[in-house]
């Protein structure tokens, strides 16, 4: 299916591939990855490193695997642009059947608004009035804006904005489960929503729980009992919410490392996974229902290219990828094929892999493919991603969103 | 001094700044920074968060005072630019009196001599063909251009791509002293100089030995005892290298924590400092030779502008401002005025304040100012920096190497 995607795609913009990438425009079209450029059609060990590589027929099999998981339970999916901050990749995720969109920050929203993404759910708050009023106005502009609210003062601001905008805005309600966003549940999250709801410039439509702190429990079991515990007074407020008469059209939350433990939920109705897409290694760690050792729902996609630039010390290869790469998250990358090389991204520039066996002996020049750390943030430092089908650079993807924090 | 360049600048470009940053082109001449924007003139304080910023007179401050304190030393200044990134901020070290910069990377050296900085040092390697050659035709446009070597098979390979090249290349050797880069110091280090030296088309220039591990050992006299205890080797190499007749025209080394402590050392040129023009919390943490508790040679001038968004539990406060503004590097950042603040920024999107005493009571909404972890990966986050004097922006500098780790 993606191939046939990407090649309507490619006759659509034959015309328009140049040799920079398409920026951020007024136009609803999902932007076209680059087909045309120098490093279309070369072997992924020969690109020039770090270069950070999608092997897409791995990221189609998951974004179709959620779906698949999730298939009998009635639970949508809603992914998180956070992590890849591609329209294009956004567009495959809609396309894969997701509900909508997540975006963390307004100028990640704006992005995917702009490029053809029509159903964004922005999970975090805007609080100063510069923002408030840029969101109204996207709102304006894009009627599948949805946006969070997490205090009182906060929904009376969004209700005056939306009404010197002149629109109604769709908003959720954000409550509090690991004390970071969120209003907290019971008593105030039914007094913010029915503020809300009340607002005649606002239009309740649900709210948002998102468990930070679950999705890296490691076992299956363990992430499962903090998932019911974490949702006991999420799921309670649910209920006063619908028994005081308010529609939760949207009652959304989890991640990759829960989203197949929310059919119970009452209510619930779609999942917020992000780094399902390419998986990491801190997600490789955490152990799935049947493999305690391995988190095998999704297979991992996402590689940064190195190169070995330095051999003098035995047990040790330098290589040119270090924390700009990579980030410094732990646990760190993860060497294909060699499963006794552990790698350090501590130095700035240069990567330390130490190990007591290999599998062959190593020359400076030769090439590594390592498995980022923490898909999001290592995405975050790139502006492109390398397509790779069968070993070749099939497609050069931008990442519009790139570094886009506010 | 700056002030009458900044002005200058802008009566040269006024007909060209528009809403985008001027892009990497075929010109030698330093691009400004940008005078034209909705956001000049704003308080930094009204800026959206998270945005970088510089506080220029403090840099400024920071840009004269390493030549102020190596003035009676004999030792040159040659700024690492994989600090900065940025063109513009060379070309005031370039004004200020540096005898060239560092660059780390190939794609870094580019941008640098694309844009009005003749004489760029770069210290990295490269070691694949493509980079081999690429890093040649640099050469061949730019004079100043000198590389790196630290094996001979390497040495072999630059001389065979400077000949096709029909160029001779400035090389230097780079010596191992963290077992990082570099060639082991003694015989190696002195037979790889002469290998360069013989190579038709490469012409030996010097040597480089940077301690990375020396620079935040924390306490003067324990920084100096490390790097004269790193630096015997290396010295020892230099004398051969001296005694065989080579010309060791560059001896570079040092960074910002041992800057000072390179003048008893024999045949030292210069100094590769970078982090001195913004300092972060992990140099100001190492103690300087009249202050134990504290690295003042230089003082703090960037920060991140961020923005309260919940202050739902006490002695808490949650920002937008987390490892995508920041990095996850310890120490954290500092929340200026707020000596008791912790900032935790191991959250993608978000930051936590823990804090037992505040000197004020802080609203959903307001504004803090936050010293960055390490500054070179942070600046990495991010396209932009707001130069700010008075409490205003005056200029906004593009990072134009930002992401360039190839
Ligand atoms: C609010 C929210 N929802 C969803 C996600 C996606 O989570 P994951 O990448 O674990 O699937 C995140 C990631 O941090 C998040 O912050
Ligand atoms: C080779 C080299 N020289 C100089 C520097 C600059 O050091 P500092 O920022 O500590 O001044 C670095 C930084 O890591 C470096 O790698």
């Amino acid at each position: 299916m993606t191939n046939q995607f990407n090649r309507r795609k490619f006759l659509q913009y034959t015309g328009m591939a140049g040799s920079a990438f398409f920026l951020p425009g007024k136009s609803t079209a999902a932007p076209a990855p680059l087909f045309t450029s120098d490093e279309i059609g070369l072997s992924k060990w020969e690109l020039e490193t770090p270069s950070l590589c999608l092997e897409l027929e791995v990221m189609e099999y998951n974004l179709k695997k959620v779906h698949q998981n999730l298939q009998d339970t009635g639970i949508g999916v809603r992914p998180h642009i956070k992590t890849h901050k591609s329209p294009f990749l956004a567009k495959m995720q809609m396309e894969a059947g997701a509900v909508g969109v997540c975006a963390a920050k307004l100028s990640e929203s704006e992005i995917m608004l702009e490029n053809g993404i029509s159903k964004v759910l922005m999970t975090g708050v805007n609080v100063t009035p510069e923002k408030i009023r840029k969101a109204m106005d996207l709102r304006k502009k894009h009627a599948g804006f949805i946006q969070a609210v997490d205090n009182p003062v906060n929904a009376r601001d969004l209700q005056d904005a939306a009404n010197a905008a002149g629109i109604i805005a769709e908003v959720v309600v954000d409550l509090d489960v690991i004390r970071r966003s969120g209003v907290p549940t019971g008593i105030p999250a039914v007094e913010l929503a029915q503020l809300v709801d009340r607002a005649p410039n606002l239009r309740f439509m649900g709210i948002l729980a998102y468990d930070g702190g679950a999705q890296h429990v490691k076992g299956h079991e363990a992430r499962k009992a903090r998932t019911v515990q974490t949702f006991e007074p999420v799921v309670e407020t649910y209920e006063s919410l619908v028994k005081s008469g308010l529609n939760v059209e949207i009652f959304s939350g989890a991640g990759t490392g829960t989203y197949d433990m929310m059919a119970d939920i009452p209510g619930f109705t779609d999942v917020q996974v992000g780094s399902y897409l390419f998986m990491d290694a801190q997600y490789m760690a955490i152990g799935s229902k049947g493999n305690a050792a391995l988190y095998d729902d999704f297979d991992p996609s996402l590689t940064v290219m190195t190169t070995i630039i330095n051999t003098n010390h035995p047990n040790r290869l330098i290589t040119d990828s270090g924390a700009k790469a990579f980030t410094i998250n732990k646990p760190s990358g993860i060497v294909i094929g060699e499963p006794d090389f552990t790698y350090n991204a501590g130095s700035d520039e240069y990567g330390t892999i130490t190990y007591t066996t290999a599998n062959k002996s190593y020359q400076v020049g030769d090439r590594l493919e390592v498995i980022v750390p923490h898909c999001d943030p290592a995405i975050n430092l790139y502006d492109r991603i390398y397509g790779i089908r069968r070993g070749k650079v099939e497609m050069i993807i931008p990442i519009m969103a790139r570094g886009m924090s506010r």
